[in-house]
């Protein structure tokens, strides 16, 4: 016998008055698994540090924002402590999210018409920005292997030789897959970046989330000269309304031509996302090794209980569950099918592109009587439908 | 008697305890009034919006952000009812600070060599911009005028024949004079705009701090399609640190080109930022009365209690005393001479920018007590010094 997890004690009572987009968004009934928000309340760490900001002095704060400030240092130690990983502060900067990085990022180092290449299926609002600024993404099919995922390495090197793409956005872990790339996958990438002079952008905002035994490779430690890593506390520790996140820039090129911007034209850090960022780093392991307890038991239970005829791989990493449905035979997009029959909404697959169709993203983030909820809903029209 | 405003009850010993860069910054026993934040604390309704959300969904919030968003409607409501201008929210957007604001402006409508006509002495950090992104300022000298400020229109008209000026950055009220510039001087400038050609870059950051029985005139109620809006409630509700602000762009073709740049690119806004901003906007204002009594009954204490020999002319607007030392005969800048001789910590003036020799800045947004206690150390040392 176990004891309960405090963050396993959700009701659906208690989430449904949650005023952010993922629960205030989807019609009465309806179960929110869609947008990648936790439904755990944050660490106490966290809400302690925002209260008693919000009771303090709320002028222009004490620090300095500048790489190599407060923010910076905290990262630089998280992933010293976490990942081996050394970084400089002095190569830190800060943006409001991972998006806004990525678009300075590829505004700064490549032009329109420059191939991008990413894993496919992919996190939705990155193809947004690829397709945004016209810089085309060549996509890395991620292809089912033995229980997990894979990707053809020999199948990218011969698109690299076409000679057009210029950044890999790597995504690790990966959204929607959940996998956490192993260290030989990674140094195939390497090589690959170095042969045909790419940029790496390697947002690494799931590191954390990475389940027991395996581990999370900052990819900075490979290619520490050609590395832009992009994360922040966001997702593990379910701020996603406090919009602050990091850069560290390893190129001495992109560097150099971020400080030749105007310095505040990308804007600058606030003192809640600063706070609540440190806190997290500093002081919210302990509530991280809870949620990851209760997400690890969740992802398996999500094996457990799927309907037959529905695909699903154990992912290393993140709350995010990517199911094949198309063994089902729906007569129409699987998540809207069930929004509507099973009262259930989950990230439609067609949005994460190539690969997609046919396919939904579960953010199992929730207790486990959620959860369960969730799963008898998908059970029970499944068999209907079958 | 009149009963004491809460907000005057602040002391020095309290004080003492900030953690913002106004108090952390000067040595032990100087008092600063220096870095226009106030002393007073925040507004309840601002206070408490902040506590919620630090106790409640952190997650991605449940409204969306764009122009039309619900930052752009409070910030619509609140130029209708206090100074009858009707903005489009379709035609506002958020960026982090002001600065961001204006960099972003002036990289998109304007290139390097443009002049960029501002009144001078000027805010320290936009004469920074202008030096950084190399467009030069064309001084428009503020001038004692009666009991007041003005400027020289035909001065100015003359160096605008010269073609070389794409902007005008308008400081209304302006910093550091305090000057809330009539209808005739903004006609003024409205019709030299006109006439050159001019974007106007209208800061009204201190709009809400007009003194009675004085008004703030928006600038885009003269010129409409030249002028873009910049404001916050960060000065007049004292939230230096949230960092969120708003560009209302009145110009269409300026419009066309912040919609073609990736969306993300300059950031987004947080919840603390947009949930305090909207609270100071729709429920601050019985604390702003308070605080303009308080600061009222300041700007005129200090012309009672100022040693003979210090200039100064009354602001009509905001808490920034703007003092000429230069009759002190001091060996050395005032505000350094006052920062070891007085121990306060005022603003020095050079950095100001033209007309700032022999200056310096006071902030007076204080309690009565602690005004009286720079006035005396001023007044003390002066004395010595004369
Ligand atoms: C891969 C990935 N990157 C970034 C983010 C967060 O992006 P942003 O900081 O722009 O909200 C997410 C959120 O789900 C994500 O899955
Ligand atoms: C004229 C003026 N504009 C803007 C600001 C605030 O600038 P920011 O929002 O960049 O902190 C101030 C602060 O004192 C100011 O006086």
């Amino acid at each position: 016998m176990t004891e309960i997890n405090p963050l396993d004690a959700l009701t659906l009572e208690a989430l449904a008055s949650r005023d952010g987009i993922k629960w205030s968004l989807p019609g009465p009934g309806v179960i929110p698994a869609w947008i990648a928000d936790m439904d755990f309340p944050v660490a106490a760490a966290v809400r302690e540090a925002l209260t008693r900001r919000a009771h303090g002095d709320l002028g222009y704060p004490g620090w300095i924002e500048r790489p190599g400030g407060p923010l910076a240092v905290a990262f630089a130690e998280r992933m010293e402590s976490r990942y081996g990983w050394r970084p400089a502060p002095d190569h830190v900067r800060s943006f409001t999210d991972i998006n806004q990085a990525l678009q300075v990022i590829l505004h700064l180092a490549t032009r329109p018409g420059d191939e991008v290449a990413v894993h496919v299926p992919a996190y939705p609002p990155f193809l947004g920005t690829l397709a945004e600024m016209n810089r085309p993404a060549l996509p890395i099919p991620m292809e089912p292997a033995g229980d997990s995922w894979g990707f053809d390495t020999g199948a990218l090197a011969a698109r690299l030789a076409e000679g057009r793409c210029r950044a890999l956005l790597l995504v690790n872990p990966q959204n929607p897959t959940g996998r956490a790339f192993t260290r030989e996958e990674l140094t195939g990438l390497a090589e690959l970046a170095e042969r045909h002079d790419l940029l790496v952008i390697s947002d690494e905002i799931h590191a954390d989330l990475v389940h027991a035994p395996g581990g999370h490779i900052s990819f900075a430690t490979l290619l520490p000269e050609r590395t832009v890593t992009l994360t922040s506390a966001t997702k593990a520790f379910n701020l996603g309304g406090i919009r602050c996140s990091v850069a560290h820039v390893g190129s001495p090129a992109l560097r150099a031509t971020l400080a030749a911007q105007p310095a505040h034209l990308y804007g600058a850090a606030h003192v809640f996302g600063v706070e609540a960022t440190v806190a997290a780093w500093r002081h919210g392991d302990e509530w991280l090794a809870e949620a990851m307890a209760v997400l690890d038991r969740n992802r398996r239970m999500i094996a457990e209980r799927l309907p037959g005829g529905v695909g699903y791989r154990v992912p290393d990493a993140t709350y995010l569950a990517w199911l094949d449905l198309s063994g089902l035979g729906l007569p129409e997009d699987p998540a809207a099918f069930l929004e509507r029959e099973a009262r259930v909404m989950l990230s439609a697959g067609p949005l994460f592109g190539p690969g997609g169709e046919g396919f939904a993203r579960l953010n199992f983030a929730t207790s486990g009587p959620v959860l369960s909820e969730i799963l008898d809903r998908i059970t029970r029209v499944a068999k209907t439908s079958s």
